[in-house]
């Protein structure tokens, strides 16, 4: 029999067994647990192979709760919904009074919060922690978003600071979130911006192939070079790589052959639905969530296209002699500040959430926490960071000085690759839609005058004026029809 | 002591007021009822002047139910969500079995469904009955979307079919929706779409008074022009009014004077949510609430056009000579062919929901009663129902063959004012995301095999190929980093 570990973890998919490889490399003995039990012997056997990490591995819930140090503590790593409701009901009997709970999977918020309450009455602490990374991260370092119970935090901190991914100058990418299941929200928001990050660089491949008709080499080469400066970052990085990738099953490159149908799991999703609940605009988020939807409807495409080729409406690219290097250029340019546009929609979500709960979120430690083992890690958020310790109140990453002075000078490629796709017939609805977000952030006066005189028109929702207090009503019918 | 009158109506603001009217000018005798009795007296005393109409006030619930015929029905017309559950506590007290109520307010189509399930245990029908058209329509003859019990439905249809407006060769704008939460359904999208048309008008509107440069004076001309072909419509009627009508507190004209920020009541949220929900793109319709939110953050805009005027970027409308036809019949163009998209998001919303409930919705008949009475009543509304006419089962409205012609016939116009407005600095978000939409939806390949290869590098999340079937997973690390 061994000692007790440390910590437990339930739920051996891929993530989970990788998170535990993770921990007892950081040595940490842990013990862990799968309903299916090949998985735990799986778990095991890959703790041996991978440097004879401390995992030890168990069949019944009993035993494996009985093996951890108190106060235990309990990662699980489950499908989200009705399954962590299931591991908590199967493992917190065996459990005792200050053990404690981690869900680290991508769950709704409002669940953990539900669960805190219902462990509680139990005596137990919970924690919802985002994990990002994918599988590559859980096993060298992930960022870590743990929300909940301070204590919880407190006492199993030192695994989390090895464990998370270390960056230099900014130290372990994880922090105390917040309370409640502000853990769960940040980590929701974090993915609804790598819709946005990933919808982005799709439209950048799209109009640098379809309008630039650069190759798979060269696109490897831009997103190589692109990977050297500001737009630094893990998915401009395995962007370049996928470019580079043969089919194995055929000629050619293996992108071509993807089918363009992509695929979600339901964050990016409440991101949007939150945006609209918490009268954030988010348009750049939504616009990737919408080209996912339409993605998905490739029979409905493929038959649109015929419809709009047979009336006449081909491929209406131009074949205008095009400067490549220029083109590479300005959508480097607008692919940036599209992305500066994204995160504030992100940021601005974060903010109106902890407003709403009280969760007192610290958003430039969110950026310093995305730094490094998440998927949108990217030296662009050290300039979210810094703009935040310059002003914490900052109202929008726009106005801040540094940010607003790289849209200003990004600005006419950003408005040159938007018109260029819209005259060749390509979409970037992602990169038009932050064109537009910005250009009515920056508006003093807005065409709502008209929106809310036709308001008081047919439903007297009454107006204000911009020269005198007050709500206003008018009689537009009478007066008009007089 | 009056005869049983015929129905009865239980809320008497300014729209219940004009919705019992309504009905007893059409000659049926109708009970009134309002929590404060002053707006029943005001409601009776209404009914005098506007020509001795049979309108019988109580200031009872009791004596207010027991006025009515059997079986007794009761439109509710009070505020959504508590305020309905309220009433129908207090009324149904004195209801009997076969009784129905009808909330006529703009209801979460899910309390309807509780609502209809809690009051059948009463032994009473329910309906939850979306009515369009503000004050005006209420009085004169709204567009009436009742939904939930079919003989509920057939016992009022007769006066329905009066009191709805009516429209010359497609008759009265009221038919049975569907079961359930369908009725609130519809009008809650018919809103949204209500959103995307004004939020398009300000658009159209901006474009020509900020790069134009046209006065209010020749604003009223164009779209009281506009009014008289495909346009034509009460949102572009009340909007050349508005352009006419002078500051009676100052000098010019009232338009100007009102303040850019747009209110909302949260059926466009519920909206921009289901699409969401339902993995429908409505991309012209999130855009409209999301320019909703915008307006409302006016300080903030305010200070960020200093930052952006302060670091050398001002207005940066052109002085380019511009031929004012030409802009007004493009504006035209790109406004109708944004409608197209913003109605195909709208219509294919409902689609969805419907066959998610099984609620049998028939699309054309919807566009039928919107014809006439509703805010969003237009000419256009008829090729919409010829669509479906023409076929059911039409996957999109982009898609039908006068649609289609429709939309090549304006795409070059509808590309320009979208460049034109990005050249110039000023924001379309609505005619930008439907241009997007159209641009994506025709397109038979997307760059969405880029964002499915990068989720199956980072998450393993499988993808399928153009060539063969399966679904697939690659090593693209591995491979990437050999």
């Amino acid at each position: 029999m061994a000692p007790p570990t440390r910590i437990g973890l339930a739920g051996l998919a891929v993530m989970g067994q990788n998170l535990a490889l993770n921990i007892a490399e950081k040595g940490f003995p842990i013990s862990v647990y799968n309903r299916t039990t090949s998985k735990v012997n799986e778990t095991v056997e890959r703790a041996k192979q991978e440097g004879d990490l401390p995992v030890y591995g168990f069949h019944d819930p009993e035993s494996f709760v009985q093996s951890i140090q108190k106060p235990r503590v309990i990662i699980m790593l489950v499908k989200a919904g009705a399954p962590v409701d299931q591991t908590i009901k199967t493992l917190s009997v065996y459990m005792e009074k200050g053990d404690c709970i981690i869900d680290g999977g991508n769950e709704w918020y409002e669940n953990t919060e539900r669960r805190e309450k219902e462990t509680f009455g139990l005596g137990l602490l919970y924690l919802g922690m985002g994990v990002s990374g994918g599988e590559e991260g859980a096993r060298n370092g992930p960022s870590l978003m743990p929300g909940g119970s301070f204590e919880a935090y407190k006492y199993i901190e030192d695994i989390l600071l090895k464990v998370a991914a270390q960056v230099p100058d900014s130290g372990p990418c994880v922090t105390y979130i917040g309370k409640g299941g502000s853990g769960n929200f940040v980590k929701m928001v974090h993915n609804g911006i790598e819709y946005g990050d990933m919808q982005l660089i799709a439209e950048a491949y799209d109009v640098l192939k379809s309008v630039g008709k650069l190759s798979n080499e060269e696109l490897r080469s831009v997103f190589s070079e692109w990977n050297k400066g500001e737009l630094l970052s893990f998915l401009i990085e395995i962007t370049a790589d996928i470019f580079g990738i043969k089919d194995d099953r055929g000629e050619g490159y293996l992108v071509d052959k993807v089918l363009d149908k992509t695929g979600m799991k339901g964050t990016g999703k409440w991101t949007v639905q939150q945006a609209a609940e918490l009268s954030v605009a988010a348009p750049t988020i939504a616009a990737s969530l919408d080209s996912r939807f339409l993605s998905g409807l490739k029979e409905e495409r493929v038959e649109a296209a015929k419809v709009f080729k047979s009336g006449g409406f081909g491929d209406i690219l131009t074949d205008q002699t095009m400067d490549k290097a220029k083109l590479i250029d300005d959508v480097r340019q607008a692919l940036y500040a599209s992305k500066i546009c994204s995160y504030a929609q992100g940021m601005n979500l974060i903010r109106a959430k902890s407003m709403e709960k009280g969760w007192d979120l610290k958003l430039g430690e969110l950026a310093r926490i995305w730094k490094g083992g998440c998927i949108i890690r990217a030296i662009f958020l050290d300039r979210i960071k810094k703009a935040y310790d310059r002003n914490p109140n900052l109202a929008n990453l726009l106005v801040d000085p540094e940010f607003a002075k790289e849209i200003i000078d990004r600005q006419s490629a950003w408005r040159r690759v938007v018109c260029l796709a819209i005259n060749s017939g390509i979409s970037t609805p992602g990169m038009s839609s932050s064109l537009a977000y910005f250009d009515t952030y920056r508006r003093e006066r807005l065409p709502a005058n008209l929106v809310q005189s036709q308001r008081d028109y047919f439903g007297a929702h009454t107006y204000e004026r911009v020269d005198m207090e007050g709500s206003f009503h008018t009689e537009w019918f009478k007066i008009a029809k007089l």
